[in-house]
């Protein structure tokens, strides 16, 4: 076989077999297949697309190139949880607890955040002495103790993935569905849980900008997963103004805590209850998506989930008095508020720019290397919808120094906008997919 | 300007500022544009394509990334000539001499061959001691003595199109006409002749396999070199079986020989006096194509082309001694007859079979690196459309030794086909764009 004529078959607009994509993988992850040829057949795909067993077939080779988890013997219905990627995004902090709380097995691989905001690890990191890197035994002994475990990626999980990923970004070849889709479930079938929830981002603050685009990343994945042998469901979910009030690593955790205990945003509540609720109907806990929403909210009312996250935090040598007195967590020196101009109803809180303006003041990473602020960020004071008084707060900015803190606040000026006439509240999940 | 941002651009089907591809070309020529970003983008080209303003500048920007040559003061009206590649196509060796004749300067900067059967220096080398390795000096000399020179590429004439033609041939992206056409005219344009014909051969044994293909390669190199300054005209011209009766380096040579001195196959002659009539035209020697024919014509009929090409030959180093007495020329010890099966026409000669066993002989490089053996080839008894009786020879393997012989005639014999019904000759020259 000859990496040159795969990528003419493709070109050609015809499909590969899966032979030939799990030699080209190979190759690629080996080497011997160089990066220029693996670019120009990713180009090839993002103009001339693959059908679904083409996908699949992808997603399993990269899966298949390096370590594959097993955890049949310790937690053979472990579940997962993935999203596309939102601002103020901290469903994985109060959803995880919910889910152990109800007896289901959460194994979380989680990543470090590029771009918009920190990630799941970046969050965890901003409790005092919180571990993300477990050894494979603390791993098995907290799947089993406390049923829920959120880690970095110690194992080498789909290393073809990395490298793939790695080149499309820089030769114009991210914007596809199918390859998006198959680093997606590549990652998520390596780490071996056996039923899994996808939280599809739609809207301006996401990477796919419409709901058709939205919708077919889905039902791309989802038929990932069933042809894998997982069960796979995805919701669609908005992401034009962020998710809850909260942006920045220790502000995400103290929301997630007030949450947790019961008083947390509807819309981070609705969420957490519909993913979850999708996922406990597929790892077979509920009979039907109503009885396994009522079992989620019950552990929000009854303090289970509050309880679980103490015991994951214990867990992970994490400091329970710092989650217990959120007001220990990491505060920034400097908090500003945005105020209204005008009296009205907020028409738009752009996510885009409030992660961008989260990300610059060092609550995220614009490079690898960069270090992340656990304290900064933004606090949002309304949501769309809400009324304002021109003078009242909109927004607090949480800053290093009051420097930073004018930059963000006249990048923020843009983001909102503010009607004299009253503005619907905007919708959030827009549709499930299984 | 970020090479990332100029695929995407591509990729979207949007086109390229003439600034960004001379940023593109001169950062892949300096390497800080790396080869894994030009393949995304060549496939992006061939998938989304260029229009003729786009293939200009692209053109010129490959011949300006190296060395381009002056030739006003010594060859102000200096004439080239390029073939896209056929089997027996000794055209230049005779279409030269017929030029330098009536008064033009040929300025030839010609290559190895590489797949089917040898290239023109090959084909020069199969003269003892002929050196295609002239000196600047020498170059300039040749030009104003014998108006007449075919010479290996000394100077770096467009490294962009080396390193690109090498990156297209292992990634998939050759079969596109604005990549081909640039390919092509940034070496001629770099070359420096004013006026230049160009010979787009089409058929089964020709890179271009249909006419409108060739049309479109013909059409586009014409409108870059007009857009560059340049007089081009090109013609299409059959490749189906191969031009002359030869095939193979010294074998090629005597027929360029006997062609010189006025008995030469007539498909030969014809191709040489029609590109030739158009170099006539476009660098002002002739009022119109007639003019021209008969002025070429005219130096096949009284020996001028002859004379020249003897001149061209000593300036060049060779063996006059071998040229006056061709049978002296290298010659392979093992000739062997193909003999028709059956009586009738002959239908088809496959060209590319051809080529493809000439090389297997070692008249062409499978690889760079394998050495030629002048002696070898294939002289065909019959052309399509004569009549044969079976038993009769329809071509002789020229081969070193019995068992390669052997193998070609197996080779052969589903090359040719023979009816029993009367067969046209194949057309020549279908038309000329200019």
């Amino acid at each position: 076989m000859r990496a040159v004529d795969l990528i003419i078959k493709k070109r050609n607009g015809a499909q590969l077999s899966t032979e030939e994509i799990q030699w080209l993988i190979k190759g690629y992850t080996d080497g011997s297949v160089p990066d220029y040829q693996m670019a120009a057949w990713a180009m090839a795909v993002v103009l001339k697309g693959m059908d679904d067993r083409e996908t699949t077939d992808l997603t399993l080779a990269m899966a298949a190139s390096g370590d594959q988890l097993d955890l049949s013997d310790f937690a053979p219905a472990a579940v997962d949880k993935h999203s596309t990627g939102g601002v103020g995004d901290k469903t994985s902090l109060v959803l995880g607890p919910m889910l152990a709380a109800v007896g289901l097995q959460v194994a979380k691989m989680s990543g470090r955040g590029l771009g918009f905001s920190g990630g799941t690890l970046d969050k965890l990191e901003a409790i005092p002495n919180m571990r993300i890197d477990l050894s494979e035994a603390e791993f098995r002994h907290a799947m089993r103790d406390i049923g829920m475990v959120i880690m970095g990626q110690t194992a080498d999980l789909a290393p073809a993935d990395k490298k793939l990923y790695a080149l499309r970004d820089v030769t114009g070849t991210v914007e596809c569905i199918p390859l998006i889709a198959a680093s997606i479930m590549s990652k998520k079938l390596a780490a071996g849980a056996k039923s899994i929830v996808l939280d599809v981002k739609v809207g301006a603050g996401a990477f796919m900008k419409t709901l058709d685009q939205a919708r077919d990343l889905a039902q791309t994945m989802v038929r990932i997963g069933q042809l894998s042998g997982r069960n796979v469901a995805a919701i669609l979910s908005s992401m034009e103004q962020p998710l809850g009030l909260t942006i920045g690593n220790a502000l995400e955790v103290r929301e997630a805590i007030e949450t947790l205990q019961g008083h947390g945003p509807s819309d981070l509540i609705e969420v957490c209850l519909t993913l979850g609720s999708h996922l406990l109907v597929l790892a077979g806990k509920a009979q039907n998506l109503d009885a396994a929403r009522q079992q989620l909210q019950a552990t929000l009312d009854n303090g289970q989930a509050w309880a679980k996250f103490r015991e994951f935090v214990a867990q992970q040598g994490g400091d329970l008095a710092a989650v217990d007195q959120p007001e220990s967590l990491p505060i920034a020196p400097i908090q500003i508020d945005l105020l209204a101009e005008s009296s009205g109803f907020v028409q738009r809180i752009d996510a885009e720019t409030c992660g961008i303006v989260a990300t610059e003041l060092g609550a995220g990473r614009a490079r690898k290397e960069d270090a992340i602020d656990p304290a900064v960020g933004l606090v949002l004071k309304r949501k769309v919808g809400e009324p304002v008084q021109a003078g009242e707060a909109l927004l607090t900015v949480h800053a290093a120094n009051n420097e930073r803190a004018e930059i963000a606040l006249a990048a923020l000026k843009s983001a909102i906008s503010i009607s004299p006439a009253a503005v619907e509240a905007l919708p959030l999940v827009f549709e499930s997919v299984a």
